[in-house]
């Protein structure tokens, strides 16, 4: 028997939903209501429109109601806007925003997919500036229209996510001078504190302005005033602090909204009317990884989500779904990628998981490849089990490609060990026959035998200050280009000859360039008798990659003679 | 105890074993033996040194004894080649090609990781022509230099598998006149006969003349000529139609040599001499999908073996292995990557397998951004189970990416619905929300749950000569730059309106562009009473990659109007 399904919101979620139903009930009438008078635009996108690589701006819509009509016979309204739900009666009222009318359709199931809407917290001071936010094609466009025509010159964004950075990336290649704001001490809160320093590194090396760990006090006339009192001049404002979902009609019509606005579903996606679910930016989906429920804005579960819903409107089997939220983001010329838990989550949410790390970087292709890169990479697994809890790469190299293996490993429920035996391609032009996933579970393994002891690099500068000794143990080339400042070179290919040099009745911390060859150097000493060598996790690259930026922006004391990234 | 291990080969597999041997006993003696002038040199790295990619050759030489000595107190022995293993004495007899003087060399243990070497075939007239195999830096170094001393301009490269792929590439990129000879009806075996035609096309692209299906008859003077009386000028031969393990010394040793040449051990890579572990090029490995034994000539399974047989030497505890073969080629600006079986795999080894396939096409970005490229993907799995089998990917953007995916999916022993929930790096620099990966997924459980039929690009020449009715859904204007002859076009726009022009009495095969509004046409038709529609997978992207290089190749009647790759 045909149906009658309306959809609210006709982007990522709705408009896959509304696909996916049509391909599963050919008669029913699908209706799909957009506020906005676009549908099925790539949100994603939006930020690439500022500096020209997607243009005009109506590339950004992906299909109009006329194509979902002709193609899907999907009847996709613009401009109108549900804007109540009688649930007695399996009603929705629509108000047209070009015509002012209102009238109602009735639904036999009703989708929720409103998304959700960008927080604009209420500065004083406000009005003296031009603000905007980005969350659809008529927001960029509003954007660039401005900026365009009155000439701007210096853009601020407040926020560090990844709209934001996207955001300060495109308007910096279009020629704006842009400062990016965040309250917080870094941006792109998957990445952790001690690689989030190379983004930092990288707005900074393009000339994005970047402050960190000021919120903002208010704005005045062509200024942003932070809370230190420093000011930022600026002609235009982009605020980008986050989203909240838009659960104002769910809650009016009674379905339960979680504290935090978003609208409460099961892991089946159903509200609390068996007639209406929910889907998108604005629901909370449950972590597999921590069995909380959590707020994943991104595109790849809301069409998970769509399908699902789909499939069990029509009566299809589906299965309770959780989510690990892997993402990637690119930044000038560098990419990230991020997959499961990280130190951060687990921390913030006080998760009681025993875990240690890895963290290494090495080429991400053969390196006498003219385009290989070094990759800074991350893993997280859990202790003793050795299963996958997360990972995280930053490099120029394709650090999706490692982090998508992690992201399966971690659905397969892997650990460390599977990741050894990993079988990836390799060919030169690729990657390294041993890849750096295969590396990560290598020497997490190692770890987790006990082989040998580690520190990372946040700790190197409080155990320098502490006077610990540090054995620098690359070739002395590579030593005079840049090194720990006081810190002894014993370089590898003289170490076993000058095991004299080397304190007995103190930690010892090894380190070479990425923290392999002084890995090696750990494990040949500790064969000698000595009992407390550490091997420097990340090593110089790792050491400069997190120090560079933070002493640049406190104008602190660099711990090495001079930086050296190769 | 101390224990003395020698090895026999200091690339790939010797190497990777003696620098974990070290790790594993700081005071072992360990000593590698290496016939050649280098030990650790990047084999799969060869041919880039053709084009000057990689310069000089001595870049592609790694590790050199002098470095293996200091930083690993590892005896690397170059240009002193083991003659003869004395298993009861436990003894090597070693031959100093430099002196010529020949010594023995005691060992408790002994790894023997020889390699494999070009084969070549004894043709009529080989000394009419110089000829050259690619093993080693000293080969490589000595072709560049031949033909570009002597001036040459035409260079026939016989074999199409990787090796004689990325040579042929190299040296048309250096300005040679490149044929590349290859016996069998389509290059690089891993890909499939409908897919690999993309990389025939590619050749063909780039000037490089490919002669498929004609075996090499002789050689004269200046030509090499074909079983078919076809004459291939040339002034210098790479041959490279496959490698045969280096098992001489371990045969004469009594140790045991399958019938195709290969060393054999088991899933430990024990020899039948307890003290004698063999890995690498010259052994074969079992297969995790077909359990049977397979020689995979693959840089990554010969460094885990080599970890394995390390470990397994220091007491600890190793599981027996068994490889599935991921494998990645560059063909000039294109990619290709695949993993675990293949169909042609399948019939040759006439595996008792159900499997079914998809493929498909798609972006392998969000087709908005610049530089975003179909890929063509395909994936086998087990039917009913749907247990992942294999893949591969062709495209200029990151096929490796998906197919490590699938790797690591079958590592698991995963399935096309797993494929479907995977949670992937999304961001429009990276892929699309719904990855390739996903859509395979997708697309097999529809096969799996008999929501549609389907038929491949390969079928389409023969089902149009039958006279089966054909249905183009594609736009008019896509229409309008290329479809098959005489075919009608009603565009999916249109499809619902138009029905009484759909043949109801026979199979009616629906294609569009890539696969996917073709298969919104069909379960719409479906639902709609036609009971006998069909998908054309692939689509007319993929019927123009299938037949394009084989039209232009025996210059036969194209089935299209005009082919169109957009």
């Amino acid at each position: 028997m045909s149906k009658k399904i309306v959809i609210v919101g006709g982007v990522a979620g709705g408009a896959s939903a509304a696909a996916r139903l049509r391909r599963l009930g050919e008669t029913d009438q699908i209706i799909m209501f957009e506020k906005g008078p676009h549908v099925s635009f790539s949100n994603c996108a939006l930020p690439y429109h500022l500096s020209g690589i997607v243009e005009p701006a109506s590339k950004l819509v992906l299909m109009n109601p006329d194509k979902f009509k002709k193609q899907y016979h999907i009847d996709a309204r613009i401009n109108q806007e549900v804007i109540g739900i009688n649930r007695k009666e399996k009603t929705v009222t629509v108000k047209n925003h070009v015509t002012g009318e209102k009238y109602t359709e009735t639904y036999d199931k009703l989708i929720l997919s409103p998304g959700a809407k960008p927080v604009v917290p209420p500065f004083k001071g406000m009005d003296t500036l031009p603000i905007f936010t980005i969350r659809n094609v008529v927001d960029i466009e509003k954007l660039k229209t401005y900026i365009s025509a009155h000439q701007v010159k210096k853009i601020t964004v407040i926020g560090g996510g990844f709209i934001g950075i996207e955001a300060a990336e495109n308007l910096q290649e279009a020629g704006y001078e842009v400062t990016v704001i965040e309250a917080a001490t870094q941006i792109l809160r998957p990445f952790h504190e001690d690689i989030v320093q190379i983004f930092h590194k990288v707005l900074m090396d393009h000339k994005v302005h970047l402050v960190l760990g000021q919120p903002v006090s208010h704005f005045e006339e062509g200024k942003v005033v932070l809370s230190s009192g420093e000011v930022i001049e600026a002609e235009a404002v982009v605020m980008a602090v986050g989203v909240k979902a838009e659960s104002e009609l769910a809650k009016v019509a009674g379905l339960e909204v979680s504290t935090n606005g978003s609208i409460q579903v099961n892991d089946l996606y159903e509200t609390n009317d068996p007639d209406i679910y929910a889907i998108g930016d604005a629901i909370e989906v449950t972590h597999e990884l921590t069995g909380q429920k959590t707020k994943l804005t991104l595109a790849g579960p809301a069409q998970k989500e769509a399908r699902l819903v789909a499939d069990a409107i029509h009566g299809k089997k589906v299965v309770p779904q959780s989510y690990i939220g892997s993402s990637a983001i690119k930044v000038f010329d560098y990419n990230g990628a991020s997959t499961g838990l990280n130190e951060g989550l687990i921390e913030t949410l006080n998760l009681d998981i025993q875990y240690d790390k890895v963290y290494f970087i090495l080429s991400d292709k053969v390196g006498i490849m003219p385009d290989s890169h070094p990759m800074y990479f991350k893993l997280l697994f859990e202790v003793p089990s050795g299963k996958v809890l997360g990972a995280m790469a930053v490099g120029k190299g394709n650090v999706d490609k490692r982090i998508d293996v992690i992201a399966t490993t971690i659905k397969f429920g892997g650990t460390v060990y599977d990741l050894k035996e990993l079988e990836l391609c390799y060919a030169p032009s690729f990657g390294t026959a041993k890849d750096i996933v295969n590396y990560a579970g290598l020497i997490a393994d190692n770890l987790l035998a006990g082989d040998f002891k580690q520190v990372s690099v946040d700790d190197v500068r409080p155990l320098l200050e502490s006077g610990a000794t540090f054995i620098d143990v690359r070739e002395p080339g590579e030593y005079k280009l840049g090194h720990l400042k006081g810190v002894q070179n014993i370089p590898l290919s003289e170490l076993r000859e000058r095991l004299d040099e080397i304190p007995q009745d103190q930690p010892v911390y090894i380190h070479c360039r990425t923290g392999q060859r002084s890995y090696n150097a750990v494990l040949a000493l500790q064969q000698r008798g000595f009992n407390n060598v550490v091997n420097v996790t990340g090593g110089f690259l790792g050491i400069c990659a997190y120090e560079c930026f933070k002493d640049q922006q406190t104008a602190r004391e660099p711990i090495v003679t001079a930086y050296n990234f190769k």
